[in-house]
């Protein structure tokens, strides 16, 4: 299993050169590496002044670089989707479409990437994957689809279930998605303890980006206000999809006071001035990125004390919203909404009573 | 009808600044401007010194501004949704399911804010509206979207009306979808001529981006090899969704004749470096963005020659990839897939040959 690092700040304030000196820095190391880049524009090509191609291909000793073309991974996914209808449906309608022919819909770069991603990180080949991601927001949204997809499911289940929807469309349905998410559309493995859940891809997805030893992500930022307001509003909305971040990067200015308390308790770390591709330099101010697990946690579920704390910085009292419409309890805070799938003891469970602290939500039950 | 304008450039290049200098200035001139932000960190608010609410608000004469928010848009559509289902269903399922509860997806975004703006154009209340995108990829996506939904419901439609799963499922999909987008999923109105099909939303939003005086992308970029490099491939990207791009501004930077002949035919228009939020000094320099449909269009099709024409600057001879596996032509370029959808005439031919030319993608049938 590989550490996945991804870096979230404004554009233009040099993510994707920090994701590059990473990415040498730690394959010079001897770690084994893999730099993903989302943008389809010919830039990471520039900056590592070679081609990069759509499969992973070595670049230096330890380092591979691909870049993710979704209308290659829409193909690839849509063959493989092709064969399990063959093999699992009675009269499979898929067969005379091609995937060479499919167009790109919004959403489909952020759920191939994931899943290639995933892939990767499976392969066993590499140490540490670093993702440059197109856009923050959909970072974000692809790192919360396995969790806001799982409650989906066990939302929808329990809705379609007995309803003349879900009696048509199961038999096309069932078969297919169990194969590839290994989901139970109609068991109870949602109702059992979470642990017993490993074999299901969404919940082996919604753990991995839960845990700092497994995915990670770091803020990226100058010192104009603008990339500073926008590193803070992705703090909070990274731990609002259950990402930890586990420190800030200051590009090209050096550490103040007044911006360490900004990001406090996270550490913050300057990044000098430097010519083009001078990825030694930078790489010698890097911080340890194994280090984000000492970061606070987005989540904090306590069952003995009937409380669960949710790490929100970046937002006041006022930009986050706490609701209970559904059977789960909602979070909205910037354009993030979490429900929280609560363990036995506090599931079902009705709000008692809720405080906004320190950049801390805490929920009683 | 309202002037959907929006900048497509490299982070950090200026595009919300441009965005917001050029809503002053329209606004000033006495056009009614909607200046709406996708981007859902507070940059907008802070370049605007107000804050931006999820509804369009004045923040000065002729001059709206609005914050895209998804879980609004989606609590919005998920409520109107929830309407057509018990009007149009005998049984409907998703009636228990609050749309303050529902997760964003990816994707979400993208389709959400497009269907915002279709909205506020329609409204009449506005003669510009300047969409300032959270990421490129996301606003080509978006932009491309009505054709290429229109191409899957096309294509799936032939594929699946005979199969037992579009039997069950079409008295759930047929009633709500007809109604939404005014789609006949088993009639022949995509065989008719485009002009009889102006009722279908879809075949609406086709027609608006490929109108250029009703949308258009300007290019942002300054004087680094990266920053130019994105726009050049943003130019053949939007060309490939069908957007006209009207011109380039180069922020910061005088104009060179090495610049211009890079993006020769579009006029280049220098934008000067000023303080910060100098709207005005920007908004003096800012080109006739009404003159966009001078620049070359995505796609002239000739009838009466057999010949194709699609303008796909920035990309080479490599980079374009021209096949026929379904029944349709398509065109992959870059990260963007395209289906001609030939009139009749050239409908259902074969392709004879190809020719890459000054950045045209010549087919002749």
């Amino acid at each position: 299993m590989a550490l996945i690092l991804t870096f979230l700040g404004k554009g233009g304030t040099g993510k994707t050169t920090i994701a590059i000196a990473t990415a040498k820095k730690l394959a010079t190391e001897g770690r084994r590496v893999l730099l993903a880049g989302q943008d389809p524009s010919p830039v990471l090509g520039i900056l590592l002044e070679t081609s990069v191609s759509f499969d992973p291909q070595p670049i230096a000793a330890n380092l591979d670089a691909v870049q993710l073309q979704t209308p290659v991974l829409l193909e690839r996914s849509w063959e493989e989707l092709k064969q399990l209808e063959t093999q699992y449906l009675r009269t499979p309608v898929l067969n005379n479409v091609y995937g060479q022919e499919l167009g790109v819909l919004p959403g489909m770069d952020s759920a191939l990437a994931l899943n290639a991603i995933r892939q990767y990180d499976a392969s066993g080949k590499y140490d540490v994957i670093i993702y440059d991601g197109n856009s923050d927001l959909d970072t974000l949204r692809m790192m919360g689809m396995p969790e806001i997809f799982s409650w989906y499911i066990r939302r929808f289940r329990k809705v379609v279930q007995e309803s003349d929807f879900w009696r048509a469309v199961s038999p096309f349905i069932q078969p297919v998605t169990s194969v590839v998410l290994n989901v139970s559309w109609t068991g109870d493995s949602f109702a059992q303890q979470p642990t017993n859940d490993m074999n299901n891809i969404l919940d082996r997805g919604k753990a991995a980006i839960a845990d700092p030893n497994r995915v990670a992500a770091y803020l990226v930022t100058n010192e104009t206000a603008t990339a500073i307001a926008t590193a803070q509003y992705l703090w909070g909305s990274a731990q609002q999809v259950g990402l930890t971040v586990g420190g800030v990067l200051l590009n090209q200015a050096p550490v103040s006071e007044g911006l360490t308390a900004k990001f406090a308790p996270l550490p913050v770390t300057g990044i000098p001035t430097t010519g083009e591709k001078e990825w030694g330099i930078i790489g010698q101010s890097l911080p340890d990125f194994s280090q984000a697990a000492a970061a606070p946690r987005p989540i904090d579920i306590d069952v003995a004390n009937r409380q669960v704390k949710l790490f929100l910085p970046g937002f006041d009292k006022k930009q986050v919203k706490l609701s209970q419409s559904g059977p789960e309890v909602t979070i909205e805070a910037g354009s993030q909404r979490r429900n929280i799938f609560l363990p036995p003891g506090l599931s079902g469970e009705s709000v008692k009573g809720a405080k906004f602290q320190n950049g801390y939500l805490i929920i009683s039950f």
